[in-house]
């Protein structure tokens, strides 16, 4: 029901999913009327899903706590991740209010044990291709132990979806040498050197212009500065859309230039495009929930369901487990190391 | 001497910057066999400045500290930074290292009465001309009163620049509902409402994309975020040039439709060419230092010394001492007022 086009986008979306992926059983949780009279028109969709009447949809503006309140049991979100619980699906994939979504995953989910914080993974664009940037927004401020337990928790998510056997990672910092950097970050570093870890190849402290470069295949950070970092490359990302389309229908020449290279600004276009790439997941929770763009259209929420397919596929959620067993068994004294963390 | 080029890129860009304002005077500061015989090159330049030959230059991966002690009274930055102190300049412009140009300005200018660190404010490029953000890396952190005074320093500045009389300002901040932001900055947004300031129009949170949309004239936020947006920002301008660049050498359609289109092209580099916007100004000491990019070229070396003969002209300083004052005059109980600011 989310999303600023609820199930005209979610449906269409599904649909496309299915065509790339014939595998996948949707169960679809969502107000009746609105749903099945489009269901309808997706005959090769409703023959793979299942449809749950809700009583209540959330608002994209209602507060987590409100929304937590208002739709506990009834919810079409709060049904799908229970969905999760129940062992009738793998993964949810929302276009809805963030805040909610999060709330009621961390409610109804429970965090993974060890894992104190849950992080939301972006898949960013790079020149060398695609990137995982994670905490972008879930919480604000990290220490040391989080940082280095959102590294394990990316560098998983790095292996379920670049198919890479170690991937490296960067702690995002500033360059500027007087300063140096906060605290738990270059106490982040220590942990993470120290680790030696097999399933990550720790690269060091990377800086904002490392990400779309593509520095690394994973980029450590705090949800705040994430967050302003993801929001702070969209909005140059469209800005400079928005000069060029200026620029290109200034002139007569520069009309035809357009028409004549329209292939080219095809391929740019589709490099710029954000529902390529349309799918932060949730990390640090029993099960994958995956939160697609509000505003993104049917090909959009493929994309997130995309996403969500990959992460079940390649065994996200056990790579995660793994990963943190093996981490923690390695370390002698969990409390003492723990300890010198927060003392920092 | 600083920069990637030294008086390679200094000398020529002071040229150009005299050419657009012929009364500036300058006083140079350098190694003398570097200087003097490029300077002969330009006798127009040559006849309008004053040339000091310094014992020593800064490297440019020198650790702050180590140039402070190295360069003391005998480097060319520190010998320019004391001219402010000698009355022999209004304001330094140096391409050299960051952290010691810093610490050197706050150890040499020290800091305005009443403000506690320093920032650095980048002109920012947006689709409605340019804004202000501070602080993009001259420290870490900030609490709610060091915010506000970013918050009183950015508004001059804007008034210095942009010539509006009471600019809007906005408190870098995450969207996700959930989580709300840091509690310094939800504080310093109380600091802000109160105040009722006639120097600045506060407008509210801002997030990352809309410091390119141009949403607000000036931008507050601590150095470690301010920092991470701009880089984030420039990497994904790079990224999207070379995108274009690859799409429009990709066909020969392309090729003759780039050709067709080169002013358009043209236009388009020229609105994002970091040259133009080049100038990082250090605000909160007791004189006007610019910072410019250490790997520009003359002309945006010029653009920086336009920055610092904008400033000046235009009164930088005493706009932010009066704007200090009358703040602090207009608060009743100053002790009161910050103790709760850090009790937050």
């Amino acid at each position: 029901m989310g999303g600023d086009f609820g199930p005209q986008v979610v449906i269409p979306g599904a649909a496309k999913a299915l065509e790339r992926h014939p595998d996948i059983r949707f169960a679809l949780y969502g107000l009746e009327d609105q749903c099945v009279p489009l269901l309808d028109k997706y005959p090769k969709l409703k023959a793979n899903s299942t449809f749950h009447a809700s009583e209540l949809a959330i608002a994209m503006d209602e507060k987590p706590s409100q929304a937590l309140r208002r739709g506990r049991g009834k919810a079409s979100m709060w049904q799908a991740i229970e969905a999760i619980n129940k062992g009738e699906a793998d993964v949810v994939v929302s276009a809805g209010n963030t805040g909610a979504l999060m709330a009621m995953s961390v409610f109804c989910l429970r965090m993974m044990q060890g894992i104190q914080r849950p992080a939301i993974a972006a898949i960013w664009p790079t020149l060398k291709g695609e990137s995982i940037v994670l905490d972008v927004g879930a919480t604000i401020g990290a220490d040391a132990q989080q940082l280095m337990d959102f590294a394990l928790m990316g560098g998983a998510m790095a292996r379920a979806l670049f198919e890479v056997e170690r991937p490296t990672l960067g702690l995002l910092n500033v360059g500027v040498e007087e300063i140096k950097g906060q605290e738990q970050v270059k106490e982040a570093g220590r942990l993470l050197r120290e680790a030696g870890l097999d399933s990550i190849d720790y690269f060091g402290f990377v800086e904002g212009d490392d990400i779309g470069r593509g520095t690394v295949d994973v980029v450590v950070t705090e949800g705040f500065s994430g967050n302003i970092a993801l929001k702070a490359a969209e909005g140059t990302a469209r800005q400079i859309a928005e000069y060029l389309r200026a620029a290109m229908s200034r002139t007569l020449l520069a009309k035809i230039g357009y028409i004549l290279a329209k292939g080219a600004f095809d391929r740019l276009r589709e490099k710029m495009d954000p529902r390529k790439v349309n799918g932060g997941v949730f990390l640090g929770l029993n099960g994958v929930v995956i939160k697609s763009h509000g505003g993104t259209d049917a090909e959009g929420f493929a994309a997130a369901i995309d996403v969500g397919y990959d992460m079940v596929r390649n065994g996200l959620k056990a790579k995660i487990e793994n990963d943190l067993q093996k981490y923690h068994a390695s370390r002698p004294s969990e409390g003492a190391a723990s300890g010198m963390a927060d003392e920092v």
